[in-house]
């Protein structure tokens, strides 16, 4: 398997799934995450969508709390210990679907939000992705993105290309890092345009300390 | 005089029009400013618009070389002796006007394009002058601004507001560098978003060694 690919990622991932629940189940993160986790839920709330997709939703947490607030939310993810392990445990709908499948998948369904929080770190398979997003929007719904910022990761070698993954800052029982698909902020603008996406803001959380914790798209429906 | 302040920005200016004209003349700052000049005149040019508008055109570099590309192109800026120069020595249509006085200045006017190269430096003169633009630009016309990238200049302190200037790399004749307010990029695209701007287009031009040298927003009139 090519080490840089979309493959990759997801085989990477399949070590990871009990890790990974554990951690959040515990709160392990949440110095990593309490601040960019409610920035993308303040995103979605100020916006008062009826339904919601989460793509590459993972445990469900996102999806738990949205439906707890009475949003009728579907998440969906291509790996099926998280589908299986968000069915049991967590609140919402969830589907086990590739970023491939959406359209047929998806069966004509249409939301006013779609999200993806931390989960395109692909290259082609997002590309792809994002053909479909606008079809499957409501009038005038978005679809947010929560990343890494681009500045703050890459200032050094600043193009688009594949980059080794890290678990630094995990512990011992994360192997195999999955590799990621790095894009500038002018190639992150230019999927939007392309894609009948009108970029309508774009936040920038930042932690405790006052440093950058990630950014955050919203494209709206041209229509 | 407020040192941070949009008045002090052009009390300043007033004091290095001299030095300013002649570092041009001579391609003194070629090497600073060689990358920025040809990426704002590539993103006018492959626009193709019959006529433009150059907010803060200094001394008139860029009016002139779009004039001799058969491009109507109208230069405005708020100090006496760069558009006193500028009608002398550069081709072009050149005209006394401040920011505020924008659309009573204009008087009607419409423009396939609107550009700002660096010339965006103060607070409340650029948050006003935002206002005014949508109503200056044909249908489908656009705005560009070139200005210095958040990232860059500000991952320390990355907030908006008040910055000292500096002539660092210039010769000892400029004297008295103008304050410029910070705007981080999620201040920028909300500038777009609030009046009436989609942003179409975010590049980040760059230097022959591969670093960042500036960020171009591209704002399109969204009717």
């Amino acid at each position: 398997m090519n080490p840089f690919s979309d493959e990759k990622i997801v085989d990477s991932w399949s070590k990871n799934i009990t890790p990974w629940i554990r951690a959040i189940n515990n709160n392990e993160i949440e110095s990593r995450i309490g601040v960019t986790n409610r920035a993308i839920l303040k995103e979605v709330i100020n916006r008062k969508p009826k339904n919601v997709l989460d793509i590459g939703c993972g445990e469900g947490w996102l999806v738990h709390l949205l439906t707890e607030k009475g949003i009728n939310t579907l998440g969906i993810d291509v790996t099926e210990q998280f589908i299986s392990y968000a069915k049991k445990y967590r609140k919402g709908k969830y589907m086990l679907l590739s970023y491939k499948q959406l359209e047929e998948g998806l069966n004509g369904q249409l939301f006013d939000l779609i999200i993806c929080n931390f989960s395109l770190i692909g290259k082609n398979s997002v590309n792809k992705m994002f053909k479909s997003i606008s079809s499957l929007l409501n009038k005038r719904g978005s679809f947010i993105i929560q990343t890494l910022h681009p500045l703050l990761v890459n200032s050094e070698n600043y193009v688009d290309g594949w980059r080794e993954g890290s678990w630094q800052g995990f512990d011992k029982e994360f192997v195999d890092p999955a590799p990621w698909y790095f894009r500038t902020l002018s190639s992150w603008s230019s999927l939007f345009n392309a894609n009948q996406l009108q970029l309508s803001s774009i936040s920038e959380p930042k932690d405790e300390n006052n440093n950058l914790a990630s950014i955050i798209f919203v494209g709206t429906h041209n229509n």
